[in-house]
């Protein structure tokens, strides 16, 4: 299915970051409350290296700002940043809330959950809220990258000294829990690809050569990153528009990329879900299959 | 979704073949008639080359059976087997017709069907039936290629001479439509592979090459053709359980046999529809993702 044939009912996804991706227990905890308050679990990734876990979860448009917010609430409580390092960018206990719009809800929708939850994450816990990509008030608050610019240490100060990186609700930063950014964006695909080699130096490069920022793909940001538990280099990306860049195009890049620089690709990682449309595009292209049609798609649409 | 989870009522798919690849309105009037009589139609793929066309339709248990029996009618109808001739081995105008069991419903339950209709289309239409595959009451009629040995022309006459070879329904041959083989079977894909040349050698080789019979891969059927109309040869596949033998792993056993005889790859075809599980494996293996969970399988499940 498509997310609009098949989604019956209005729905939204959201897809939490939070920053610990090595106690379990913590991530369980905060999705354990997202299912109290009505939010149905679909995901959850842990990356230790990253020290990062995303949870992807689902519920009807008036149900997930009050998911989304017990989910800030409980990250809050269980995670301190000035304890906490990790080779992904962050701001936040809850580094970023994005809300995606499915079937029979509009981005406009999602904007308005951003808006009306990140008011909420900023007067009642006390933790300031950037609003980013499609509820961004401002264009410095577009890319995430530029929210996380300093990351959490180095924006404590800047949200003093700089009224340009004032948040959007709140005014300091939570002591323990930082910021949060609250967002509305179409489907995104996380996607990690792992070399053969520790050498970040070719993760660096290979990300220089395909993000959209540095004269690559349109709709890829990447970053190189060493992920030391597995002594390996890896090119961390989103793609944040799989029908005009798609998946298979973006890893055959880095393996072009990759063989320039003598590394090979040994795996790679979807974190969180993918879209199905993705999938497909990728089978249908390496299979070189001019009509794929799917049983189950078709028969969904009955 | 998977056949099972989300096919929520029972339901059983019919994957008809008819000698017919060249007139659509035939295959058109044989649609119609499958959805009049409560049939589902997914998908119609005709073949010029192999002039024979594929529907694949759907319907509850108790609905298939008679669906299936209409379009045997209307093909018998429409299609003259004296004037037929394709690149496909056939025996009748309604050539096969399998009933694959989907959620809900047991292969038992589709070989009571393709018994009763096989019964019905001996009785009703004067058309001989072979019960083929998991509803074969005799080993010399579980494969098709046996049961299609000769083709129609060879088998108006051995079907009188060869008691092997007499039909589990009816006597001789219908004059014009033939005989039908009716069985039940596990999802099949019907996966053809275009060769940038028209030489058959070479596709006759790779189909040898891969094919089970002949020492390739397990529960692969492949023979070589000429597309005349396209000037090209193709390797024509049927892969009987893409769990044990999946599509990327017979594409790939493709491409090596055809690499070393020089020819290439141009395109292939999927006869019909795929099943989701095998189009994820393809994407999973070569975008080499060892996690891959799917957003719409998770919301299905739900």
């Amino acid at each position: 299915m498509s997310a609009n044939s098949s989604v019956r009912s209005p729905l939204v996804e959201c897809v939490p970051n939070f920053s610990e991706g090595r106690d379990a227990a913590k991530i369980d905890a905060i999705a354990r409350a997202i299912a109290q308050a009505g939010g149905a679990v679909l995901d959850r990734t842990l990356d230790a290296d990253h020290n990062r876990a995303v949870i992807t979860f689902v519920a009807a448009p008036e149900a997930i700002g009050e998911a989304a917010f017990r989910a800030v609430q409980t990250a809050a409580g269980l995670i301190d940043l000035r304890h906490h390092s990790g080779v992904h960018p962050r701001i936040g206990a809850a580094d970023v809330v994005p809300f995606v719009p499915l079937g029979g809800v509009t981005m406009e929708d999602c904007v308005r959950i951003a808006e009306t939850t990140g008011s909420r994450i900023a007067s009642e816990l006390g933790i300031p809220v950037y609003l980013y990509d499609r509820a961004a008030r401002r264009p410095q608050c577009r890319n995430l990258a530029d929210i996380r610019r300093g990351q959490f240490e180095g924006l404590l100060e800047a949200v003093v000294t700089d009224p340009a990186r004032h948040p959007d609700f709140g005014e300091r930063l939570h002591p323990t829990a930082g910021a949060t950014a609250v967002g509305a964006r179409k489907i995104l695909i996380a996607f990690n690809v792992n070399l053969n080699s520790p050498d970040l130096a070719a993760a660096r490069a290979i990300a220089r050569a395909v993000r959209f920022s540095s004269g690559g793909l349109p709709h890829v940001k990447a970053m190189g990153v060493l992920l030391g538990s597995r002594n390996l280099a890896q090119v961390s990306m989103n793609l944040t528009d799989f029908e005009a860049t798609p998946l298979h195009v973006a890893f055959e890049a880095v393996r072009a990329e990759a063989d320039k620089l003598g590394v090979r690709i040994l795996q790679t990682e979807i974190v969180g879900l993918a879209p199905r449309q993705a999938v497909e595009l990728a089978a249908a292209q390496y299979l070189k299959v001019a009509n794929l049609g799917v049983l189950e798609t078709k028969i969904d649409l009955l």
